[in-house]
């Protein structure tokens, strides 16, 4: 069975670990969101591509999702000391990433270029691609002003209010090498359990990806569980934007788009409703506590899958 | 007394901070060559701004001379396994200056502003001056080729044979905000013991100094010891350029531009030549391996000028 992941950051992230440890990487592309590139301190920084590799790599923090496991912080203490903006945490282990990211992009290299070099050094067998080579940057129209994405979500703690949001650099933007190749051969596309707004619609904008999407079964699965995300600002955006934030919430938001969805056992009473929008459904548990967790729910929605339940 | 003092890297750096031991913040003021900055993984490094910084900070590695005391190199080890080019040691303090310098530079502030700005942060009292906030980039033209001055003395080690130098930028560079007004108010102005070619001439190059030089007492320091330099390439390269490496050397290539030479005791055989030039001259021991030595120079050099010796 081959096999796309659309994935943004930490929950995309360890279920694209899942899903590497059920499939080869002939089996498996991840396609990672972009748009939450920034430049900060001179240097171009990827995090969600950082997250998504780290991931597999085995080399990321596991206790956050995010950064690099067993991190130092004496750049960062230093660049306190300077009185220099500090609301982005810049690990040393991390500052490498971003630093050669940044030297290579200099000398002309591709962001997809990078990552391949990144996950051929790091072990990383399966590929992961960035959605784009071309820049595409998610601003998050709020209450307060219109804020570039990692400032409203790390600066600001994803505190303002959202009203929209807006993938800049899209319309023009090509998908990477590989990404539309990997999405007309695949069996099944599965959205992970990103936040839709601004990890899984950003690739969705990509020329051919939507496309791409409407040709295959899509698979995805609910960020919200509980009426919460497990992670980040999804539930809050849905929120504001006026929809009661829950799987019947993600399934009309991939409307038209989406075959299946998988939810949470916390959430087993919108299985109807969700199914009488024409769409398929596997309950079951969806929190990734550990990396037997995030197997174990992809090797459950792969037989799901496989089975035809999905 | 009003001092003003031009500096390059270690050599330059260990006599100001002699200096600054001796003189109130208001009696000097340090100008610094900048041409050797450059840009590395996107990050603005200005390693000579950095050197006598942090030598007047007390945060200089005592050992090398260059980059910072307690120093840890978790990034640089990273780089490493990235297959980065890691011939420029980035040490994990190191890295914050180069960060929140090139952010600052980004934001629009200068380079003398963010001297200033780092200079408050580490209580360093005395001013220092970057030679011009305008890029001027020191060019080594060798018998292998032409080499950015990083290239040529790190990445090379200074092996390629020199031909010629070259300052580009330096023609349309205006001074740094109080270069010339330090200069103009000068009682005397002293080329430290830095590399005649890359360090003090760059200064020199610069509008206007070369003019307050002509107007003023000038005080230089031999770089040069028992025909070798302390450190670094400026022996060789008077070789390279068909001078045998002497003070007198130091002596014929200031010409017209100074009036004093202090020389080490180990070249006092060359002091009658010098002053057969026109130019006064200082004997003393020059070699600065610990603070004292630093004070000790800084004192007899400034007792030998107030007593018209020099």
């Amino acid at each position: 069975m081959k096999v796309v992941a659309l994935a943004g950051g930490v929950g995309g992230a360890k279920l694209a670990d899942g899903l590497a440890h059920c499939l080869s990487p002939d089996e498996l592309t991840i396609i990672v969101n972009s748009a939450d590139d920034f430049e900060h301190f001179g240097l171009h920084i990827s995090p969600d591509l950082d997250t998504v590799c780290y991931t597999l790599a085995g080399i990321a923090n596991p206790q956050s999702g995010w950064g690099r496991i067993e991190e130092s912080w004496v750049t960062l203490t230093e660049l306190k000391r300077l009185e220099a903006p500090v609301w982005f945490q810049l690990g040393d282990r991390d500052l490498a990433t971003h630093l050669e990211r940044t030297r290579r992009l200099r000398e002309g290299e591709t962001l997809s270029q990078i990552t391949a070099h990144f996950c051929r050094v790091w072990g990383v067998a399966h590929p992961i691609l960035p959605m784009s080579d071309d820049p595409v940057r998610t601003w998050v129209l709020t209450e307060e002003g219109e804020l570039p994405f990692q400032e409203y979500f790390v600066r600001y703690g994803f505190q303002p209010v959202v009203r929209d949001f807006q993938f800049r650099g899209a319309e023009s933007a090509q998908p990477a090498p590989g990404v539309i190749e990997a999405l007309s051969q695949a069996d099944v596309i599965i959205f992970c359990p990103s936040n839709p707004f601004v990890s899984i619609d950003p690739i969705l904008t990509i020329t051919g990806v939507r496309k791409a999407c409407l040709q295959h079964k899509v698979v995805a699965i609910s960020p919200i569980v509980g009426g919460k995300a497990l992670k980040g600002p999804a539930a809050k955006m849905f929120t504001e934007l006026g929809i009661p934030p829950s799987p019947l919430a993600v399934a009309q938001h991939y409307a038209g788009l989406m075959n299946s969805l998988v939810l949470d056992t916390l959430d087993a009473q919108f299985e109807l409703e969700i199914q009488q929008l024409g769409i398929q459904t596997l309950v079951t548990n969806t929190f990734m506590n550990s990396p037997l967790d995030r197997y174990n729910l992809a090797q459950a929605i792969l037989m799901a899958i496989e089975s035809g339940r999905l």
